[in-house]
């Protein structure tokens, strides 16, 4: 076989093979097959695209590239949670703690935030002491002992996906669908779940901005993991706007543990129920997603699920005074208030840009090795829909260093579009695939 | 500038302006742009193309990428052919000549075989003592001394165009004609000619396998070296079966120089005078083709152009006594008829394929590194058009190894259709574009 031939063949719009894509697959991993002609190849599909069993292929080739989790030691159902990334996405540190209390074990790998998106790993380790680099061994005790651990991607995961990664960002192949699926499910498959549910964003602050696209992701995700004999099901959610009003780390820790302790914003907490029950649901816990819904309500309100996020940072070396009382994660040297230049009603969001604004204050990540600063965001006051007058503060922002406010506010001020009449109301979950 | 956004620009569609175009060049050939991001463009140019505008910005960057020759030491008109590549195509030898009897000055760059096609250097060098690789300064003092002179490609002429070439050649990207564009045109327009006539072949044995994109080719071509300045014209000849009987490299001088000698096959003859006579009207010898073609065959017929051959060869340090006697290049040790396995008209020849099989026998390189055996080729006897009887023999094999007979015979056997009817006749030439 040679690759000139496979990028050939993909290139007349052909079908590769289950051995095509392995040859790639291992050859490219393995450094007998050069960046150059991985890039055409990536190129080629972007515009070709990939049917569903040459998706699958790829992704059970990324599956396959590096080590495979073993589960087996962890007792009972596990399930995971997948979000494709947003801008105020803290649900993780709900969703895991609420299924954990109802007897769900959740073995999660989280990724860092980079670009416009947060990430959970980075949020959570803005607790004091909180270790998201345990050994496999220490895991999967960890997620026995308590039901729940979520901890970085440091293994030796899925190794293809990070060099086909690294390639697409330098290539413009990211916004091509099966490359994109195969990424997500590649690592999601390396672990060892029973049942997989996707939070499938949609809108400005997601990576599918048309609610088409997202649905088409959803199905591709959902079909393959099925292939590979999992449990999924698939919500796609609204990014159009911020999740919640925090965005930046110890600012969505609180926001999370505010939801916990049954209060905190609606739309965080409606989405991070729907995707509680979808788990217990997949898991079997009750027959309908109704009856799930009200299992997670309830784990809400008795306290279950606060309690076992605080055990779940104490297994994890984390101190969890802070949950108990935010305020001990100390305040951002620096904030200051953006204001309405003009009333009326707050009729869209640009979301990525929001997240691009808390990236400036230091919340975020531009490229893999910077330092994330865990005080820095915003706290939104008003959203889509939300009446405002003159002068009225619009978000409140966070930084340890005030030369970072101006670059921020600008880009915060364009991202919010504000008109004469109230927008129409946008659903907060707009599908869900099964 | 960033790489990212030219390439993202142009996946998209958009037209590169010319100084995205220049930054690519320039990064490219310098080693800031790497090889990956470089084939990732090249995909999406291939999906794509190039405006006429794009394409012409690329030819000169390919042109400008590195040494340009200095003509303005040669005295009087300069004028160039190009051929687009084929098998049997010795037309090069004859031309030259034909023209440079008449007054025009021919400093002409030529390539080496490479696949399928042969190139005329390997041809030339079959001749002994011939020398093409002179010094820049020497080659011009040959040109006015005897009109035309024709060496390799040697100097560091269009360094970009190598690159790319050798990339497109791993990433299955050669097929793009605005990437054949400025890849030809960009050599060519680094010498410093006034007409360019380009011999564009059409048919299996061309790299343009159709009628419409051989014309697509030509015009795009001849557009670019007119926005250089450049006097064009194109000829789009026939190569859906080789050029004349010989095809291998002192096969093919003997049989250039039955043509110079008023004798030999039609075909070749009918191409060579067409071509001629395209030089000397761009070259204002006369006011319309026919009466430049009069011209042309009375060079050959008094013999002022096999007589500047000789003068040519000797110039270039090469023995003329082989083409005043061809039995002085010697014999192949190895021949062997293949004969027809059935009677009929020959319908169709693989032409392609009748290059491989001249290759198997030794003639061409497979890779750059090859070394080519001079006497080794094919004699073809029978051609598209032409009545066999079973047991007739079709071609001619010369080799140096009579292991390789096996493998060609098979080859060109297979190249060669035989049926119960004549086909139609084919025009050698099927348009001419200005």
């Amino acid at each position: 076989m040679r690759m000139y031939d496979v990028i050939r063949k993909k290139r007349d719009g052909g079908e590769l093979t289950r051995d095509e894509i392995r040859y790639f697959a291992e050859g490219y991993v393995n450094g007998e097959i050069p960046d150059y002609q991985a890039a055409a190849l990536l190129m080629a599909i972007f515009y070709r695209g990939m049917s569903e069993e040459e998706t699958a292929e790829l992704t059970f080739a990324v599956r396959d590239s590096g080590e495979r989790l073993d589960f087996s030691g962890i007792s009972g159902i596990r399930a995971d949670k997948h979000s494709t990334g947003g801008v105020g996405d803290k649900t993780s540190m709900i969703v895991v703690p609420i299924v954990a209390s109802l007897g769900i074990k959740v073995a999660k790998l989280s990724g860092r935030g980079l670009g416009h998106t947060g990430g959970t790993v980075d949020k959570l380790e803005s607790i004091p002491g909180f270790r998201t680099d345990m050994p496999e061994e220490e895991f999967i005790r960890a997620v026995n002992q308590v039901g729940a651990a979520i901890i970085g991607q440091t293994r030796d995961i899925a190794p293809l996906d990070k060099k086909l990664y690294a390639l697409r960002d330098v290539t413009a192949t990211v916004d091509s669908l099966p490359l994109i699926v195969s990424s997500i499910m590649g690592k999601k498959l390396a672990a060892d779940d029973d049942c997989i549910v996707l939070d499938v964003k949609t809108g400005s602050g997601s990576f599918m901005k048309t609610l088409e696209d997202s649905v088409q992701l959803a199905e591709a995700m959902v079909s393959i993991g099925k292939r590979a004999g999992k449990k999924m099901m698939a919500v796609i959610t609204d990014m159009d706007r911020p999740l919640g009003h925090a965005v930046g780390n110890a600012l969505e820790v609180a926001e999370a543990v505010d939801i916990l302790k049954d209060r905190g914003p609606e739309d965080l907490r409606e989405i991070s129920l729907i995707l509680s029950s979808a788990i217990l649901y997949l898991a079997g816990k009750a027959g309908s997603m109704d009856e799930c819904r009200l299992l997670a309500e309830d784990a809400v309100r008795s306290g279950i699920a606060f309690q076992k996020f605080e055990d779940m940072i104490r297994i994890q070396g984390g101190d969890p005074a802070c949950i108990r009382d935010p305020a001990l994660f100390g305040k951002a040297p620096y904030e200051k208030e953006i204001t309405a230049a003009s009333s009326g009603w707050i009729t869209h969001m640009n979301t990525e840009d929001i997240g691009k604004a808390s990236l400036l204050l230091g919340a975020g990540r531009n490229t893999i090795s910077d330092v994330v600063d865990p005080l820095a965001g915003l706290m939104l006051l008003k959203k889509t829909g939300d009446p405002v007058e003159k002068g009225e503060p619009l978000a409140r922002m966070y930084t340890s260093d005030p030369e970072r406010f101006a670059k921020a506010e600008e880009v915060y001020v364009q991202a919010v579009r504000t008109g004469q009449e109230a927008p129409a109301p946008v659903p907060l979950v707009h599908r869900i695939i099964t």
